[in-house]
This record gives structure tokens, C-alpha cells and sequence, in this order.
């Protein structure tokens, strides 16, 4: 007898003897026979489990609880006028594992609090099924966008001591003792007792690392980690999350946003192929119209507008506004979702006034802006960041000192500058935030499987 | 006319016109033309440019140093009778970035010492080219195993408040200012101050956060960097590195072995598929007869045997071993060594004494030995390490007490053999192990872009 996954079974469609290992969803128990809900995790759909009083123990199966592992033979029937494809006839069910009364997951609602407080479990429930199982199927998307057009995957390292981000949005890391940290002669904590002989932190970007790698592979992504220090409990703040960061040799702003619109409708049409069930789950229960969303998405041609017009329009829209647009301010949220409806779909933002952007970026000719970009989508508002960088040495050196950012901290990545410098442009995309927009989620401690956010670090 | 990359140039094998972006890695200038080796880092095979006297800034090519990186407009012409299939025609040749003579990556050979001094730019060395693009190649192997089965990547966190690891192996992280430290009344650190409100680490392992979402989906892997503090300077230790941790509801020692040797050849498959130029050069200048090593591991039946075997095989073998065999004790490299030269080919070693192995081990019938398995290879030693799990409550919370493993800090996990609990199993797979065995890489320090080992944290 083959040992089948529930998702194949639905996917071979055949009439054949199988064995299946699942969990218990319900059980609907009757006098002669009876229907077990059964979930083995590879899809979000249940399979239908008939079982008799012709099995030796039906009167045990008929008292299975929700939760119980099980060990299912059987014969697939097909059901073609049901609403699912297929059922099995049951001819043996075995308990493998018992769950008692107390199984906190049970076939009810359950508020999403409710649930982060049980993130152990919440895996089990048909939504956190989905959202994960979303959250899979969307790394390898990713992955296999960037790879198939020959970008390196590069792991760039999360400690580091040099503080160019500014400590104070780092986590310190130390294995000293800290109830009784060595000190120097000045009172001082001695770092030079740390394993590293400094002072280490947990990075924020992975990007001048990949932007060394750039000048090397010439097309490169991270995909890895990030840690924010953020005293921050909103929706979309985590203080562990995941990123990608690609960073493109030989790229200007033009071609970042090309390369940022086609891995996006790339990464999207390949998670509505390949979770379908899932992607149906969120459009019936989380966001009602997200298919016609993702669709409209892949269908659409990105806009692309520089912050000037954008403030322009904002301006001239007769809105009254809670903050009130600038030439030389970020965009609020209302503005971006003004942005969208305007243009009804995802709109690329170029070219930032310089003074509220980073030091790296490509300062445009005017000398006021810089070539940086960021995609807002309906909805969700910024998606990606990202800038064509400033490939000039001395245009570089003057904007660090400016900002006084240290040369010396990070004059290993100003090499790339020195040696076979080019045009090259990079963005960051925010992992959480693209499955909260495929999904619907509308908070980042329910995109990921166990949140970290101030004061809540369980598990 | 259309923009190329040279590795697809070398798959296509079309004359054609093409534009190129690349870096200068060798220039032989004669008094009517000259040859311009380049590379664009899609490939570490490099491209032959021949430029002549034709060109209006002939001079000035001829002039062009190492490193330089340039834009070439050029005809493909194929060269059916020597080395390369195909040399480009130059029409144009333009210099982007210039590369002043003290660029450190001269085409000469360059210890491995130096070069990790430079590690910004040794990826622009062959060695390297090739080390990270196998490295690349074979994450995207490891994916695509797991994903192409059902399997569900899952995130685990990085940042936990549970020092079940014991916090002297792991990093402890912070967002408190450490020259002053809130102190509580007694004189200890005030960690209810800190981000989390608890005293916060990096953790070493996502299995127990693994196991909790293996009971929602059957199969899950992980795949991310972990962190040790080991103050060790080995060729094999680093304090950051990465890891994969598959585990598998419903699958036992048996299974689980099936897996890992599976994926080993899956994954060594398709690295020699798709980085062939990378595989070859290892094969030519770091590890003679690496093919021949990765060929034999796909075609090889791995052996399984117990430990106690092992050891009555060591024991028998006439050899003077500086650390006696022992049924108590672990083997040693010398011992793994003499037993993969035995089978002449990869070995699982099951049922390991049970003292020196991991408190949520499946204890054994015999209750001397647990269900673990550790992989061992020709040459490399211990590849993976796994094990089935206790799957009962009862005998797993008497482990814990006989090895003082708080119940508090991991109840959550607990919950996993509480509510439909099963027979499962996983493994971790060092990554950088694996990378030095695709590549016979022997260092560490050379098979991870940025190195972390005590005091060595550049970059």
C-alpha cells in the first residue's frame, strides 16, 4: 500500500488503496458509521475519512477528539458531484498519538490574539495553515526568480562591529558575563575580554556586504535575517524579520524598477500557481477580493513618477491632509494611498528630496534629489526601497562627511568604488510585508511564525 | 543590440552582436591589437575580447589595468578549434570604472591567509568566483529538495528568551546601554528594562520550534544562519554559520536515514549540473579527483550500522588508535576515517550510547542507546547529525529531570508529545560543511563570505 500526502491525492485524482498519516479536524460520529475530518498539513484542504461498524474498532474511532494523530488505509472513492473530489473508505484507522479535551485548537473561531499566544499551535488552525504555507511557497519563489536569472545568493553575516547603521538600532551581543562585565582602567566595559575583542552587534542590512559581492558576480541577492531595535509595537513592526536585498552591477534606477516589477509579478503569479488552496482560503476568509488584487497586480504596468509630481498631485487634490505634502518631506500614508487610488495600482516614487535619504544614494544632477525609489501597492503601502548608488568616490566621501558617517568604519566597502566601480543599484524588501500583502494579514505578528516584538519574546 | 551574460554567451554558442558589462582580468596589449580577458561574475570562466587598432581609443584599451570594468559592444565569433568555443570581436571598448595598480587582486597567485584579509574581494578571484557560486547553487539545491516534496520552510526565530541551551553557549543580546547597566535591587542587571523585559539570547538551533510545526504540516525544514560562541580556532569552527533542520512527522530512524541520503545526492546532482565550470575548477586546482568523489557518493549505497558495531570493528582493526574505541563513547575523526575507508563510502552510524547524546532523543528497547544517526564521509567526516524523537510524554520528562533540562523554559515544546503527538524524526546539516565537501574547500574561514571566529569580526 502507497503511503500518499493529502495534497497528491488530490492532485492524482485516482481510485487506488492508500495510507495516510493525519491529524484529527473533526469527527462526526454515527450509529452504523462515520466521517473523520482529517489534515496532514501538505494542503490547507481536509480529506473526508469514511469509517464503519465493520472496523474491529469503530466504537473507539467514533470517540477520536479533535487533534489525535492517526494512521488512515484505505480505498480513494472519487465524488465527483461532492463538494470535495475525492473521499476515502476507511479499512483500518489507527490512533497514533491521543489529544485530550484541553487541545486549546479546537473547530471554532478563534481570535487572532488568542492564537499568537498559542503560536506553537496556531500552525494547526486552516488559516495559519495558509498564511505559512503562503510563506513557503513565497520564499521559493523568490529564490527561484533571482536564481533562474543567475543571480548569487549571498549570505552576508548579522554580527558585525562596525556601527555605521548607529548602535543605538542595534542589538549588542556580548558572551561577557553582563552581571559582571570586565572593565578597563577608565571604568569602561572591556570589550577587548569579548570573543571578538570589541564591541559586536547584530546587523540591520545585509547591503554594503552585497554590494562588494555585486562588484564581483556582477547580479546578487541576500535573503537572510534582519533585527530592528525599534521601541515600537505597531502592525508592521517586528523586531526580527526577513529580508531581501539585491544589489545589480551595471544597473541604473530605470532598470531597478524593471527588475523590481517583474520579480514581483513573478513572485506573485508563482504563490497563486503553486498555493492555490491557500491563496482561496485568504481570498474567501482574510481579504475578500485579494484574487481579483494579486491578478490586477500581475496584469498592471507599474506607474513610475518622481516625489516632485507625486507632491504636485497631493497638492492640487483638494484633500484636506493630516499632514500637509512637501517638496521636501517622506510621504505620509494617506498620501500613499491616495498615490494608488489615483493610479489605481502599484506606483513607483523616484527620485527623493537628498537630505531625507542615506548617504549611499546617487545624488542627481539637480544636487537636490537623489535616485532613490520606493514602490507603494493599494493597500499596503511601501513595498520595496531600494536606489541606484553613488558610484563616485568623491561625491561619496562628501555626502559621509556631511551626514558624518566614519570613513574609517566602513573604508573596506568604499573599495568598491576605488577598484572597477560602476553604476549599480540595489533595493530591500521587507519578507513580512510581502506575505501580509499576499495574504491579507493585516499584522506582521501573524505573517511570521513566532513574532518578537517589545516585551513579547515567548517560545 | 542586446545585453548578454557571459555565461549564457558560452550556453547559446550564437554569433551574434552583444553588449557586455564585465571586469578586465587580464590585458595583452600588442602594437596593432590586443586581448582583453573579462569576467562578469555570471560564470567563472572568462571571456576573450580581441580589440585592434581599428578602434578610435585603441591606445587607451591597450592601456586598461586589471580590474577595470568596461562596456563591450563586440560580433561573437566561434572558435570551434580552440581552448574557449567563442571570443567576442570588439567594436566598442569603454571604460566604466578605472582600477589604480594597487587593486590587491593582481592575476597571480594569492595565499588564502591574504585573501581572507581581503575578503570584500576575493570573490573576484577564480577560487572564490567559484567557491560562492557553488555555494549559491547548492542553497538552491537544498530548496528545491524539500520544496519539490511537500516540505514547508519555516522561519524560526533567532532571538529567545529560553536559555534551554544553555546560556554559556549562546550569544546573549541586548538593547541596554552595557557602560550602564539598570541594576535591580539586589545588584543584578535589570534585563525587566530590557527590549524583551527578560534576558534575551541568539539561539543555536530552530528544532524544537521546528518540531511544533512539523506536528501542523508533516514535513518543514529550516535553513538559516545559527550562531555559537565557541571560542575555538579550528578549521571547522566558526561563531556564525548556517544551518538546514528538516523534521518530519510520522517518519522513524529508518526514514529518516532514506531522507538524508536522498537529499546528500539530490543536492550534489544538481550542483554539478548547474555550476559544472565551478565544480571543474575545484576539481583542477583545490581537490584533485572531486568529481570523481561526488560522482562515486550519488552512485553509492550508504552503509548503516550501529554504533556498537562500529566499535567491535574498530576494536578488531589492529590499528593504534590514539583514542580507544569505546560502546560508551564517541568516535573519533581517526575512527570515522578508518570506518569510511572500510565501506569506501559514506556511512550512518545509528543507535549512539545514550550519555553523550541529547536529552529529546528516542531512547531504545535496550534504554543504553538512543534512535540517533550521524552521517559520516570520505574525507569530511560527520555531514549531518539526527535522531528520532521521544515521542512519550512520560519518558521524555524523565530524561529531562535525569539532565536537568528545565520543563518550565520549553513547556510549550512539550505540548508537541501532548496533543497528538507522533513517532518523528529530523537531522541538521551543517551548511558550510557541506560546501567544503562540493568543494573540497578545507577552511571555514573560505567556504562563508564574512567569517566570525574569535577575534575576527572584520568587514
Amino acid at each position: 500500500m502507497r503511503r500518499i500526502k493529502v495534497k497528491q491525492l488530490f492532485e492524482t485524482k485516482q481510485e487506488q488503496e492508500v495510507l495516510i498519516f493525519a491529524w484529527v479536524r473533526t469527527n462526526r460520529a454515527q450509529a452504523q458509521f462515520g466521517f473523520l475530518n482529517v489534515n496532514d498539513g501538505s494542503t490547507v484542504t481536509n480529506l473526508q475519512v469514511v469509517y464503519d461498524n465493520t472496523l474491529s474498532n469503530f466504537e473507539e474511532i467514533s470517540k477520536f477528539r479533535v487533534g489525535v494523530s492517526v494512521e488512515i488505509k484505505g480505498k480513494v472513492i472519487l465524488t465527483p458531484q461532492a463538494k470535495q473530489p475525492l473521499e476515502i473508505h476507511a479499512t483500518s484507522v489507527v490512533m497514533l498519538g491521543d489529544c485530550p479535551e484541553d487541545f486549546p485548537i479546537q473547530p471554532k473561531r478563534h481570535t487572532r490574539e488568542f492564537l499568537r499566544d498559542v503560536a506553537h499551535l496556531r500552525a494547526r488552525t486552516n488559516l495559519f495553515n495558509a498564511v505559512f504555507r503562503i510563506r513557503s511557497v513565497a520564499a521559493m519563489a523568490v529564490h527561484k526568480y533571482f536564481q533562474d536569472r543567475g543571480y548569487l545568493y549571498v549570505h552576508t553575516p548579522l554580527i558585525t562591529t562596525a556601527d555605521c547603521e548607529g548602535s543605538d538600532q542595534m542589538f549588542k551581543i556580548t558572551t561577557l558575563d553582563m552581571n559582571n562585565l570586565p572593565l578597563t582602567e577608565d571604568g569602561k566595559v572591556d570589550f577587548s575580554k569579548d570573543l571578538f575583542g570589541k564591541q559586536a552587534f547584530i546587523t540591520g542590512s545585509g547591503q554594503l556586504h552585497g554590494e562588494t559581492f555585486a562588484m564581483a558576480f556582477g547580479d546578487i541577492y541576500t535573503f537572510g535575517p534582519t533585527f530592528r531595535t525599534e521601541n515600537s509595537n505597531t502592525q508592521t513592526h517586528a523586531n526580527e524579520f526577513w529580508m531581501i536585498e539585491p544589489e545589480m552591477a551595471f544597473c541604473d534606477l530605470e532598470g531597478l524598477m524593471d527588475i523590481e516589477e517583474e520579480m514581483l509579478k513573478s513572485v506573485i503569479s508563482y504563490v497563486m500557481e503553486n498555493a492555490k488552496a491557500e491563496i482561496d482560503l485568504c481570498d474567501q476568509f482574510v481579504e475578500k477580493g485579494l484574487k481579483e488584487k494579486l491578478n490586477n497586480i500581475i496584469n498592471s504596468k507599474f506607474v513610475r513618477i518622481s516625489h516632485h509630481d507625486v507632491v504636485d498631485l497631493l497638492l492640487k487634490s483638494n484633500q484636506k491632509w493630516e499632514v500637509m505634502p512637501s517638496y521636501e518631506d517622506d510621504i505620509a500614508k494617506e498620501h500613499e494611498r491616495y498615490i494608488t487610488d489615483y493610479f489605481n495600482g502599484p506606483v513607483f516614487i523616484t527620485n527623493w528630496p537628498k537630505d531625507i535619504k542615506a548617504w549611499y544614494m546617487k545624488v542627481n544632477p539637480d544636487n537636490k534629489t537623489v535616485a532613490a525609489v520606493d514602490l507603494v501597492v493599494p493597500h499596503a503601502g511601501e513595498l520595496m526601497g531600494g536606489s541606484q548608488r553613488e558610484e563616485k568616490l568623491d561625491v561619496l566621501l562628501a555626502r559621509m562627511k556631511e551626514l558624518n558617517v566614519s570613513q574609517e568604519e566602513v573604508d573596506w566597502y568604499l573599495d568598491t568604488r576605488r577598484y572597477g566601480g560602476c553604476v549599480h543599484s540595489g533595493f530591500g524588501m521587507g519578507f513580512e510585508r510581502l506575505i501580509m500583502y499576499l495574504t491579507g494579514i493585516e499584522n506582521i505578528r501573524d505573517a511570521i511564525p513566532f513574532p518578537r516584538t517589545p516585551k513579547n519574546c515567548k517560545y
